[in-house]
């Protein structure tokens, strides 16, 4: 054989076995798909989430039952340790159901506004409160003003999530400083409470909480969301007339409680040292079900173990599962699970969370250390491929998610799974995110794509 | 300047002009997106055929009622030319809400189950009937069997979708004949009745309607559909029990009614001879709004138009939109447009139909005569890129749509817009397709995506 012809005749082995380790590889996503369509579990478990557990805020009973849950549904899977990490969360209570009311308008006279106290928001005593409403679209409108127009009012932010964002992410990423930071900047300046436009693309009668943050010792005032169409209505009165609103909360700060995140793990057989996380968030908000955010996300995490489980798959390398902790008003739990991991350190190689609803996924974000991320991300994006057909593309950028991503310092790659997000935001943080608003399929899917990923993951490295 | 520079300079001219194309063209899709979001009014129009006219089967007052509005609206729009097209359509009417009943087993006794008669099926009449049930999974068992034991029977057609295809309509294309044709080949071995499972991914309650096909002068049956869940129950007592199912139904068939397809028309500035359709079918079943299937896809055509307009936007070539009549049961209208069309013969150089539900758009499916297909879809596929940052990708094959295939032979590309079709099963020909179930943002970015593709056939033409 001449040269030129071995040269050739390697090549086409070479060839020959990256088509045959391709079909393989395609063939056993396949299964992946057909075994987590047909004998995924992540519904039944979100079901049993859902409808038995119900609310779990951080602090509550609801978190607490929701963790025995977790414990006692990992325990089943047949994970080689299973256990809870301690962290301490907040407790904060929402109290009576709020009241939010137009009190004394010459247009509309008295009126019910669909409001909903904002998490961490102080309470307004039981008499409630009543003042004058002036309106900003930002936190730079309200600190340009006269700080003698803001005292003793009541400050309504007003600028809704962009229509114009494709991804429903990015427009909530340019509303939520409103949410967030509105209500203490304007107790700085003397406002009474703050009233905020809801974090919706959808305009309707429901109105969606939500974190909000106050400095160490500020007082925190009363804080509520209104719906988008009371937002509107608010609006149009401020516009003509000055306008008294009258809150009532009844919010109440208790001592922080001690939870825990639910931690599964199963040893890998060649490289235990490299560990493949998946994980969401098992606290919820206190007003719903917390179905989409993130039911979905921790139970779809829980499939990808239980899929592979089912097709006998040995893994490699250490898979672990985490429920955390807390990430919707404070993440004590995804720091805690951080502190000890980077400590070690630990080597996760992979990260994945779910925490974007549990709808059709379109694919993975990406992020990792920029030391690491571009030729990691060029690992991944040559399996594309052989996701591309369950509709799944990997996308440069995009973040991962609150809970996986302070374990950048750990050189893996982190990502977050992307569903399709035009309807997530009509469900956030409002009594509407339960279970009968997910689909089945949809949710299965999710796991699924996580579970390929994890495969590949697992059987290449990375 | 030497000829080799020349080349070059005169290649990066043609480089700069094709970047700066591109860079105009890019603009103007997020025009039409900025335009088609904010200004759109697929929502509104969609809101009030779904609870103003409401269901519209053809031959129906419904129908008519549609019409009417739809050639109102149209005339709202400044087309050149509005027109109503006339087809005779046939008229079935369901008449009373049906009864399927098991009774007398040995397991449940008396049970009701969800049912509803298919189109054109027949009555059994006031009294009802009662016979014993035999299950088959597909036409061929079916056809199998000695037809002694068929005869007198109801035939049960039990297979379902089938839960691995990631796209549903794959699934349901792999089931439907046993609605189209099982009742027709039942009645041939003497079966008195048939019922169906649903045709739906989703398990639950609801039964789902559409078309079945009887031969002309056949003893039209009683053919029903019945919920998954209740297709699952009579299977088990089925396997157990012979079971008696006691159906009534009063169906009728009426002489054919005459309807029309809803035309508008905008003349092309430079090439009015190219005819550029977008359309959807104006007909629904009775038992629902048709939200989804398909008033979702004639006000998201008449966007494309309305969207164009807001634009300033005047076309080289010739706009029509189009709403099709009786695309249900018969394809009337679609045949006497593509008659007419044909005859004339027009040409269509694109033809995109919206079918497949309000859902968040994933891109376009496209077919055209074999002749002409691969340079068409070539020109197409160089405008991905231009889409694809608002998810839309143009897919090779899975067809256009039942109103526009027979447009073929005018050798243009016929498309349909292709949504994320994981619910789409949830509510086809069934009582819960309303306007609650279609989200504002997955309908309005349905209409931008046609849009985009519109406004770039009709610069660069196909």
């Amino acid at each position: 054989m001449k040269k030129n012809s071995l040269a050739f005749f390697l090549l086409l082995l070479l060839a020959t076995s990256i088509q045959a380790q391709t079909d393989e590889d395609a063939f056993e996503i396949r299964k992946i798909y057909d075994t987590a369509l047909q004998e995924g579990q992540a519904y039944e478990w979100l079901r049993h989430l859902c409808l038995k557990v119900g609310p779990r805020l951080s602090g509550t009973a609801g978190a607490a039952a929701a963790v025995e849950y977790g414990k006692q549904m990992f325990d089943t899977l047949g994970f080689d340790k299973v256990y809870l990490q301690e962290c301490q969360v907040p407790h904060w209570e929402r109290g009576e159901k709020e009241i939010v009311r137009i009190v004394g308008s010459s247009t509309v006279g008295t009126q019910e506004l669909n409001g909903i106290a904002l998490g961490f928001s102080g309470s307004s005593g039981k008499l409630g409160l009543s003042a004058e409403v002036i309106e900003v679209k930002s936190l730079d409108e309200l600190k340009a003003l006269d700080p003698a127009k803001v005292k003793g009012k009541i400050v309504f932010y007003n600028r809704p999530l962009d229509p114009l964002q494709i991804n429903t992410f990015a427009a909530y990423g340019g509303a939520v400083d409103q949410r967030v930071y509105g209500p203490k900047e304007a107790e700085k300046l003397g406002a009474v409470a703050a009233i905020v436009r809801s974090m919706t693309t959808k305009q309707d009668d429901v109105p969606h909480s939500g974190v909000t943050i106050f400095e160490e010792g500020q007082n925190r005032i009363p804080a509520v969301a209104i719906s988008t169409n009371d937002a509107d209505l608010l609006s149009s009165l401020v516009q003509r007339e000055k306008v008294r609103v009258y809150v009532r909360t009844t919010c109440r700060q208790l001592s922080d409680k001690t939870s825990y995140n639910v931690v599964g793990e199963i040893k890998g057989s060649e490289f235990p040292e490299e560990i493949i996380l998946v994980g969401g968030h098992l606290d919820s908000w206190d007003v719903n079900q917390g179905a989409h955010d993130d039911g979905a996300g921790v139970v779809q995490a829980l499939d990808v173990i239980y899929n592979l489980k089912k097709m006998g798959y040995k893994p490699k390398r250490t898979l672990r599962c985490v429920w955390f902790m807390n990430e919707e008003n404070g993440q004590a739990g995804a720091k805690k699970y951080a502190e000890v991991s980077n400590a070690i350190p630990e080597k996760h190689i992979l990260a994945i969370e779910s925490d974007r609803g549990g709808f059709t996924p379109r694919g993975f974000t990406t992020e990792a250390d920029d030391k690491v991320y571009k030729p990691k991300l060029a690992i991944v994006k040559k399996w594309e491929s052989l996701l591309s057909p369950f509709g799944i593309e990997i996308k440069a950028g995009g973040g991962s998610g609150a809970d996986i991503s302070r374990l950048k310092p750990q050189m893996g790659l982190l990502m977050g799974l992307y569903p399709d997000s035009q309807r997530y935001f009509d469900f956030h943080h409002a009594p509407n995110d339960n279970f009968e608003n997910v689909n089945k399929r949809e949710l299965l899917l999710g796991a699924a794509a996580m579970t390929a990923m994890v495969y590949l993951v697992d059987k290449y490295g990375l």
